[in-house]
């Protein structure tokens, strides 16, 4: 076997990762068969398991890199923005695999503490958020953080399950606009 | 066969309806097979398909009382009542259901047809409602009522989403409060 290097094993890792998302959008969970994943890969099964131990473990860690990337987004822009983000570029494919795989997490506790930990993270940096908007006195503050944080979450739910749906998201970026200052202080207020 | 009355062919169709929808709710639409149908009802499957012509009928019969239902508690009270009484008595079987199917609406034109027909009564019930209310005075007038009815829609889309993954919806009573309180006039416009 040849030595490789941890750059190169790093690449490889990612080059795994990246067939497997486009495999999964394309295919959904069940249908992205080894065989899928080896063409959209472009790797043999066996370098592909060299990597991750299975199927799963590869969905999780795709999830597991979109709860990271999310998290960073809301800590630095806002849960709202990872939503403008989301209808600029869907990806109906790889949404709907999420749905399908989420509903596993109810008998699976692998799944679920897996799927719970990213969804942590992301709760989290939307209430650090919130609590330093509210801080720098440009949120509304006639509502609990918790309650807006709440409210910021159900929003996401509905885009996620209106892109997974293949749903047009033409109306949807005034739609946040109504969201984002639905949180804020209004101007009227600020100007009292 | 003996001869019916209209009245009991009526009482027939709403037991195989009821019965129907339990079968849905707790095994999911693939899970509802002929002999789980006939056990929910307590009904022959000649008997439920004299009245259905397939598991589809039955299934887009359903759909469509829930649609005419939810078209006049919108008339009458609005979308976010629609939402509140979601929450209050939800049933995550029936909605994992629905959107189980709604992916089906995706290649299907008779399911996609069907369906459409009663999500287009319910979006016009929700900007009917909109525009009395913008006439009466209460509505806020900054934004378009396409654009608020768009908003409520997509966070019935979240609450769907949310309930039908089985998730707790005691978090959500307050949060329509805000969604409730964001289309309105706001108090401070009103009082000037």
């Amino acid at each position: 076997m040849p030595r490789v290097s941890p750059d190169h094993l790093l690449a490889r890792r990612q080059q795994i990762l990246a067939g497997a998302r486009a495999a999964f959008a394309r295919h959904g969970f069940e249908g992205a068969t080894v065989r899928v994943l080896e063409e959209q890969t472009g790797l043999s099964r066996g370098a592909i398991f060299h990597h991750f131990a299975d199927k799963d473990a590869l969905f999780l860690a795709l999830a597991a890199q979109d709860a990271a990337a999310m998290a960073r987004t809301v800590e630095r822009d806002g849960l709202v923005t990872v939503m403008r983000e989301m209808i600029a570029s869907p990806d109906p494919g790889w949404l709907g695999t999420q749905l399908e795989v989420a509903r596993r997490s109810r008998t699976d506790p692998v799944f679920r503490d897996a799927l719970a930990a990213g969804s942590a993270q992301v709760r989290q940096a939307t209430r650090d958020r919130l609590h330093r908007q509210r801080a720098a006195g440009v949120l509304r503050d006639d509502v609990d953080v918790e309650v807006l944080a709440s409210y910021l979450e159900l929003i996401l739910e509905g885009v996620v399950a209106h892109l997974a749906q293949g749903r047009s998201s033409d109306a949807l970026a005034p739609v946040l606009d109504v969201v984002e200052t639905s949180v804020r202080r209004s101007q009227v207020e600020v100007a009292r």
